[in-house]
């Protein structure tokens, strides 16, 4: 067919979806990435962004942006939505000088919230955890990462990723899950680490692998969590299956739980306020990207900072996510965790932008595909009431988002 | 008419509305307050509540609280929401390290919002803050205070206060308003801070008071702001004309400033995280109420704590606010500010639902009327989608809100 009138307007039947009038913040790499765009059009084929400005093709869907701002969707890569129990109780009586043993004593604690979530159903925690998922969704985010670990049974890890997969039944939502088993030890395993370690290893994992419940393995690494050579065991049981690593490492001492983490070419090493200049070396080399968890900071009242200038230094990239969990960071909200990381990290917005966007890609493996507005990503896309990209980190409580877009998409607010 | 039908049930002619199923959490004196109160009925009439509990009149309009809690409306009692120009440019400078004069320089700081303010037409400042507005609504707000501040001009200041008070005719919310001239000494007075003391004095209190546009005068007393003597004359014609007071006192040194409110049996004194015992004695005994304002204290990275342990050991009110405004706190986010206010000032939940409700009310004179659920109180009331009080401190992020009544209306989310 060879209709005149289309040949100088590219055709439609390649296109869904023309985003018109976008001031696009691109978040590619280099200092382009930030500055707002002229307004332009992104156009949508199967879900992927195909092109950028160009004509807008004749008898197209469109949605005009109105010269609003568009960001990639947010990414939201280190939470544990999935849960269930209420931990306010604790939090009141911690604030009434009832000290951490007695609290404990009164089953408080991260396994009061194992012993809620053993309790629930998968459809139960699905319900709890969707105003949850609401809440970082008002805040622009299309991908979310979920990780197990109140579970810590074969049963129970399994039934918190399966709830986790199930929310993108439920919302416009992409869902990353992770497993977490070794995030504490469970209470029948009390004294036998090792044993449990096995247990996750030659019981947990493989079977999460096969069912491809996972695409990560993460562990606490930590004097209150796994030691070294548990975290190894478990890092290697995961290469062995075809899982990529991560790890909750130095957010209360400097164990070496991140360089270890790098070794394994892990995707990221998360907390690192106790990293020193050699773990982030380690970091550097292996391309694991540093996610900073300011809302645990700011709510357990840390003050050991993470070494913000040596990731500089280092070209280490930095991720920023909410940790979103019922014991120490309680916060379904990521531009406020943009705000902590400027306020209480003093990195700048246009490093919490990248926190929530490429770099939280690549926190999650999909660097290539996601967290940037290019040809060839997933139309995963933000659409904004704001003037400029500093404001995500600035003021808070004001609803910004105008409409979504994930896989293509629209989702109006 | 004596019907034998209506002698058992109260009669519906008194009564317009009834919350019925209610789980109230009625913060009034005392330990019982805090209690989540049986399932039980609200009675409004006339935009008061005339009758908690008791049988629930036939024939009335009912709004069925299906069990969900019910608090006063929370009220945000520092507010500086009517302003014009956006902070976020400056924000961003100084986290990519421009040092505060240069940024000064560039026009930055408080006098950058007092330009654009000025520039601003009462219908632009009202448009501008609305979304501001929300946020708060959003989080229980059922009255806000608002202060003028960014004009100072007479002109300027009535704008501002005339555009807080024409939010009312926007949204279902009550708003009282505070001059506070004597924010910052405006350019042209430059070097001649008593001259404009007296302008405000003479020119701008008169004027306000004479069109009841503020119930209350406030005053920056600080190294920055005023000086004592300065202060004391703005008290001084404030009561003068029949106007009540209250500071921004000991924020950042302590100079004596409560202590002066207090003289002036001020409602309340703001900041105050440099008052000592003998200041907050002083509050004790005029009645003034403490309002923290830990928004603020993040924001400015301040490290200076209020006397809390002084505050409760003297029994002085705590109202806990948001400081909203775009330099020091720019957040619309009244529940946030309870969760930082537990978790930076060591607060209980308790005495953070008592800042923004019973004591909130009594820092801007209505500790008779608002702020409790109780019998002849005005019908502002918030209905809650949580199981226990604390919760409103603890998880953020989540929207939680069902209802608002404002002077007995209904106004669902
Ligand atoms: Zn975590
Ligand atoms: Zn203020």
């Amino acid at each position: 067919m060879s209709d005149p009138n289309n040949t100088l307007k590219p055709s439609n039947q390649d296109i869904d979806l023309v985003l018109t009038n976008a001031r696009i913040v691109s978040m590619t790499s280099g200092g382009e990435g930030y500055q707002v765009s002229e307004p332009t059009h992104i156009q949508i084929h199967e879900g992927k962004i195909v092109k950028i400005s160009g004509d807008v093709p004749v008898d197209t869907n469109v949605y005009d942006c109105k010269n609003q701002l568009v960001t990639p969707g947010f990414i939201d890569c280190h939470t544990h939505l999935i849960y269930a129990g209420n931990r306010a109780n604790e939090f009141e009586m911690r604030l009434n000088g009832v000290p951490y043993q007695e609290i404990a004593n009164q089953g408080g604690g991260i396994l009061s919230t194992v012993r809620a979530t053993r309790e629930a159903s998968e459809e139960q925690l699905i319900e709890l955890a969707l105003p949850r998922l609401d809440g970082l969704i008002r805040t622009g985010v299309t991908t979310v990462e979920v990780k197990s670990g109140y579970g810590l049974t074969l049963n129970d890890e399994v039934k918190m990723l399966r709830a986790a997969k199930a929310l993108e039944d439920h919302r416009k939502i992409r869902v990353s899950t992770t497993l977490l088993a070794a995030h504490a030890l469970p209470p029948e395993y009390a004294g036998r680490a090792d044993d449990y370690i096995d247990y996750v290893c030659q019981e947990i994992i493989p079977l999460v692998a096969e069912e491809q419940l996972a695409t990560s393995v993460d562990v606490f690494c930590e004097s209150i969590g796994f030691n070294l050579a548990q975290t190894e065991k478990v890092f290697r049981a995961a290469q062995q299956h075809g899982l990529t690593v991560k790890g909750h490492t130095e957010q209360l001492s400097n164990l070496g739980g991140t360089e270890l983490t790098a070794r394994y070419s892990g995707l990221s090493a998360d907390h690192i306020e106790f990293l020193d200049e050699h773990g982030v070396i380690a970091m550097a080399k292996s391309g694991t990207v540093a996610t900073l968890l300011p809302g645990a900071f700011y709510f357990l009242r840390e003050t050991q900072l993470p070494p913000i200038e040596l990731l500089r230094k280092h070209n280490v990239p930095m991720a920023i996510a909410t940790d979103l969990n019922p014991g120490t960071s309680p916060f379904a909200d990521l531009t406020m965790m943009m705000n902590m990381g400027c306020t209480l990290f003093g990195l700048t917005p246009e490093e919490t932008l990248r926190g929530v966007t490429c770099n939280a890609a690549k926190a999650l493996g999909y660097g290539e595909s996601r967290g940037q507005i290019q040809s060839g990503f997933d139309a995963d896309l933000a659409i904004w009431d704001i003037t400029h990209p500093a404001d995500f980190s600035y003021q808070q409580g004001i609803s910004r988002l105008s409409a979504r877009l994930v896989n293509g998409e629209l989702n109006h607010v």
